[in-house]
């Protein structure tokens, strides 16, 4: 029994096979960069899902042992099959933590859990992002400073068609001028959802020290709260806790 | 053109036609009873639509033509075709408002909406409930006094799986033992979702005045906004609003 | 009898009478350019008040019939006296608006409302601002469209230290690389409070069709409530509702 | 150097000192029987503090070395002096937790951070208390089930003057008719505050698993974040991080 964070890191995996540039920044696919950081610091049990694989390596045991889930996606949002989404967000719903990493925004199971569009601007511009932190209390803003800056990225900008988040931890500036609610968390069920908006299958952005330590932090912030909650009996009425006259 | 506040009252209109006790408590139907009373003050245009009508008596024209829905179902959440829980969902996006009323909860748009199971604890037992007004400035709890009871209810008890509510206003004191969150606000896309738990078929709960004004109160609070902001556009990159260097 | 928004504009009223620059731009003083626009429209009762009237031009009277307060101040916010404050207070708990506008972020009765030190970044620098719309369902959204520009700004930036809005409505973007939680909403007792972070003494700021737009939204948004609720008993207590055991 | 949470319980420290039936249920004090229970799990390091010492315990040193202060008061909150209220008010704005218990609702910290009255309904009744979770996955939530019950306490009932929390963890049920939000969070600052209303000096509350499990809970999420964010530069302003146009 092991008290470590079980941590899976889904990546669509379809750039990096298909581009020689994308194979280049990230010859181990982004979910091995992510897989690299992750495990530093020997709090966290790792593993990583493809798309390719059978159920998109999500099986029921593999999400029955995940206590946080990272999602990468962009190209094949659609190729996700509804039954591997479902049985994703029931997971967050009973408590599994979800981590959505930028285009992921686009992805079935963070909209299902949004109830939106999730829809944005967007430019692929390689321009530079200032990531500013407006929650500097909460747990995901550890160690960061007033701001951080990535030199190079895709702009994302508003109207970002989310709810308002539960607690909004960064705001993005972008040289073309836009901005963007890029640290958003969410409770859904008994599961804590956290979008980051930074990274990029061209930029090296999985790379840099304070986005490691953001999803590091969130990975962190995610992880199931045990509880001795039962299940919500849906189809029985509940008997009355004090006496009706 | 009228100034008037466009609104459509959904119901599904089956315990009114199948059970005697129903038909009578709500002759008219549920839709009937609320028809009724949002034509009171002369500041609402109304029409009512059924699950039994084709497209649901909801088309796109009638949809087009909505400012605010209300919606309550209850046996036959099923029964609505998704198609048409799509463009429903599609027009609170765009700015229509939505007010979901009692075992709506459990409605196909409510679930989409909120990204959550939206399961609670119930009970009919004709117990009372006693409905607190917990944010007082809230449009919606106009002319309200500190709390208002209804001497005969369903019971309703948390934990109610729904996400945080971007403005809490009622919390509901049940006999038996439980609370509830009765008054939920939500912003969805342009849209505003009002949940509001109280109303059965067979206890006479939205002929109580105060019912009656909560639900009035919606419906002005719910009316979308006129903006000039355009559809995002999801396909398109956006060009730059300043020089990228 | 009125049915009218009873509106008073509370100005500092220093700069205009000290600089030149400022007198030109605003030779009625920010509260007469305030009042000028906001009498357009025929719905709000318009009064001024300002810092070297007796009691500030805040007397009891005076609160007592108005339904929302704007509030401009800058250099001299620890000469406004602390009964004063404690009165204006004490009127938004009970249901009065209050617009907080541009430097009043550090006005004492906004701090007493925050309970923060609404400590920011500035720079008067002239510098370009764009004012997205992040929530375009609120009412105080009406009428704009994605974004707007105020072409010359003083700039203010994160951290803003405030508690997370109700609701966050603009987020601005400034040329020299900084956002701002620009328009915030607030419930405070039976009160709501809006922040505004546009406008500054020595830009015409105040003569934008914009920011007049939304200053127009946010006095209609803020209005008190009518309800019947009392005031709560502090010393004495309450009466159980229900017979105790 | 220690990796432990350093705890400070503050009493005011008058009813066990005036009245038998206090000391009877509180021999060690509040603020003993709270060191006990905290000191259980070896993860803190804890000192309490009184009213009744020079700067109530609570001296530049002995907040400097605070992570996290827990506040009980009642009788004698006008006793606290207004400088030590600003000293434990700048503490939490810099990043200390601070965990409110029961009567300190009226505390002028509290009040202070909250920027509203924190009034309340209340009665001395000894009647039953249901606590319901209504945040699952919320690490105040941990190990608890989907309610617990307080068998005699003194009740405490909505509207609570409060702003709305940034998240609601906890919702009470009260014998007499009565509901209340128990568990607030807030961000202040770069602090961290939490109210949970259990807790009286006449009843042994504070002797009940699941309460203490609350307040373990309660300690830990409100530990400071550390961070390398700097002061915000009030008198100066910022140079640009762009060039200016």
């Amino acid at each position: 029994m092991t008290n470590k964070i079980r941590v899976t890191i889904w990546n669509e995996y379809f750039h990096e096979k298909e581009n020689k540039k994308v194979a280049e920044v990230y010859p181990k696919g982004i979910h091995g960069a992510i897989a690299d950081f992750l495990g530093e610091d020997g709090d966290m049990e790792i593993q990583t899902a493809t798309l390719d694989q059978p159920e998109h390596g999500l099986t029921e045991e593999v999400l029955a042992g995940t206590d946080v889930l990272l999602w990468w996606g962009h190209k094949a949002h659609y190729d996700v099959k509804d039954e591997i989404v479902e049985r994703v967000y029931q997971r967050v719903l009973e408590g599994m933590g979800l981590i959505v990493l930028h285009s992921a925004h686009h992805s079935k199971v963070f909209r299902k859990l949004m109830g939106t569009s999730c829809d944005l601007r967007w430019r692929e511009s390689g321009e530079k992002e200032r990531v500013w932190v407006v929650e500097q209390g909460h747990p995901i803003a550890e160690g960061l400073g007033d701001y951080f800056e990535i030199p190079q990225t895709e702009m994302y900008g508003e109207r970002f068609e989310i709810p308002a988040p539960d607690c909004l931890v960064f705001i993005s500036w972008f040289e073309g001028g836009e901005v963007f609610r890029s640290g958003c968390c969410y409770h859904r069920g008994k599961g804590k959802v956290f979008y980051f908006r930074p990274g990029h299958e061209t930029f090296p952005i999985y790379y840099q020290p304070e986005v490691q330590q953001v999803i590091k932090n969130a990975v962190r912030w995610a992880k199931p709260i045990p509880t001795k909650s039962g299940s919500i009996p849906v189809y029985e009425p509940s008997k009355p806790l004090e006496p009706l006259s």
